[in-house]
């Protein structure tokens, strides 16, 4: 795959506003890590205002993590204003499975809004699907099964581009799944890796509209910048400053990381 | 006391799920101090999910810091869920006597649910108890009076645990109060640290019946997290780069830290 | 000026309980960088406590970036009872322009309260004030025209200090105008770097009654932080490890840093 990472810079030029109606987690986090990238982030919740933020905004993300019942009303108007406009919309359905609430509204996002991309982990991704997996509150429980299966079930079923991550990350549509092998395990002991990785893809999918290609450079890139950042042994000595050198680095990556890349068809 | 800090192995054995209803200032921190020491944050708001989420979580976690009406109802729906479930809860009186608002809700809390254990400082609890205790905003006024008594008659009154943090941490059940010296000064210039550990507490409550155990153990190790994060002369210049640390250090404190542990019988 | 940051002491001395009602991206970043800089934060925002903690505050910072239909209703009756005990209210009207409804809300807010001090980016003043400028999500987009002429503009139109940040800041008042040249370009790379400063104009009107001085005061100091954060090079090397190097720098800000001031007359 040439020019594995140039859609880094179109991001950094045309600094896409992502409008990300997430959870209260994560909010800063996802704010710092687009802006670290170069993206422009904007969190706009109320629903007077979502269609007009989602309307001029380069990709909607949409997050269930802390959902409320006010807040699904007004995922679902920013969801069809930007399904109006071209508006790429990403999916992150947090913990989907961990209670029937989470799922069914993760169901009622893909059934009202034409989502463009659902990112999650296998457990999450096979809930909204009607897949039973072992799931345990927001994190998936070990993985079991042909993760690639799913994937490209997923993809047929919900009719969008899938991305299942893990310790390998698995992008899939219409048939084709590229599988990216990038990434450290201290992204797992920072809360939002997930969440933030899913409003990164927003940027991608922003300046790119070949779905698989700009997923599948979101995510190469994205675990690129964690292994670079895991390397820093001298200031890198836990989940803490792990996470604040990983916001530096999704600054600094670039086309000459692209040697780095681990990406293949799977 | 022997083998101090054995119950911190349990935790990241068990990584138990530690079900947070907290406040939208110290979600992030509270999130990833929990996953940095070895235990699975999830937070949940809603009342169509938080009696699901509670009755799977190992510990409730209940934080009244940015309390609104609606979630106050989430709260007692939560810790009724958490009751019938054998689920330990915890409660943060966040600015109890602050506000009227807030020493009402918490007394709500303490009425309506089977609260297990209480941490505060000691204007907080001598609030909830109806004790009159100087307290500007969410902050300890000086401290004057017995806390050791205060801590012991709360928790004859409220009948529970209670732990009162402040320079030194009082931990009270039954008559038995245990007395922890560890900590540092610069706690108190982050904000979320008081929110953080009750919800640390949780996640030992999860894995340990015996709640002065499991809560002097806690406090504890907590406190030893911080001293340590505090001689990292190299890189720790202030409030910023120790709460980064500080949750390092959480993920690195281990029984090998007992000879540092400073608890007596109060 | 001399004494350019006296006030800082008095800050550290007395401080001042600062009621934020905020937006979910930032608020722990608002917490810890009052904090460090020696002031007490408050998040509170139900209808039932605001006017309690608002009466009693030093300032209160009223921030748009998040809000909802309901919060606005809560930072109405805050701002009233701030007003009614002559406690200054700070307005930052985030993304105002970028959609009608953030526009019409700050208005909202500066009809029906005394706003002492509003703080924005030139984009979002202009549009309070109803003149038009490009605006993207929520910064500002290329700056055209005069700034110091929209800064005066507005201070006699919104009858209150006028603070209008960018590469350089405006402080205006009733035809008195300073311009400070301190900061550095890293703040642009941070989420929350110009709610966080509304939030410390508010410390520092609290020990303060002097508009144009404590503004002035509290701009520069912060400049100064970013300054400094941003020359240690060893440590920070991205927009992650900049902000908590800032955070640090907060807490040791001081009258010895005077001679690094760029504080002049408009």
């Amino acid at each position: 795959m040439r020019n594995m990472l140039e859609l880094l810079e179109r991001v950094r030029e045309q600094k896409p506003l992502v409008h990300n109606i997430t959870n209260v987690v994560v909010t800063n986090f996802t704010a710092n890590g687009l802006l670290s990238l170069g993206a422009s982030p904007v969190m706009a919740y109320d629903k007077e205002e979502v269609a007009d933020m989602a309307s001029i905004a380069g990709a909607l993300v949409l997050n269930i993590g802390t959902l409320t019942t006010e807040e699904i009303e007004a995922m679902i108007i920013a969801g069809k204003a930007a399904n109006e406009n071209g508006v790429p919309v990403i999916l992150d359905p947090v913990g989907a499975g961990a209670t029937p609430f989470r799922t069914k509204m993760a169901q009622k996002v893909l059934e009202e809004i034409d989502v463009t991309l659902i990112r999650g982990n296998a457990a999450e991704i096979a809930n909204v699907t009607g897949e039973s997996w072992i799931i345990k509150g927001v994190d998936a429980a070990e993985e079991e099964g042909d993760v690639k299966q799913l994937a490209q079930k997923a993809s047929e079923l919900l009719n969008c581009t899938v991305v299942i991550t893990g310790v390998v990350d698995f992008i899939s549509n219409q048939g084709v799944t590229n599988l990216v092998s990038n990434g450290n395990p201290l992204l797992t002991k920072v809360t939002g890796t997930g969440c933030l990785l899913s409003s990164v893809i927003g940027a991608f999918l922003a300046v790119e509209k070949d779905e698989i290609k700009a997923a599948t450079e979101a995510v190469t890139a994205y675990g690129i910048a964690a292994e670079k950042a895991a390397k820093q042994h001298k200031t890198v000595q836990g989940p803490g400053s792990f996470q604040i050198r990983f916001i530096d680095e999704l600054s600094h990556i670039s086309n000459e990381d692209k040697s780095l890349a681990k990406v293949e068809k799977a």
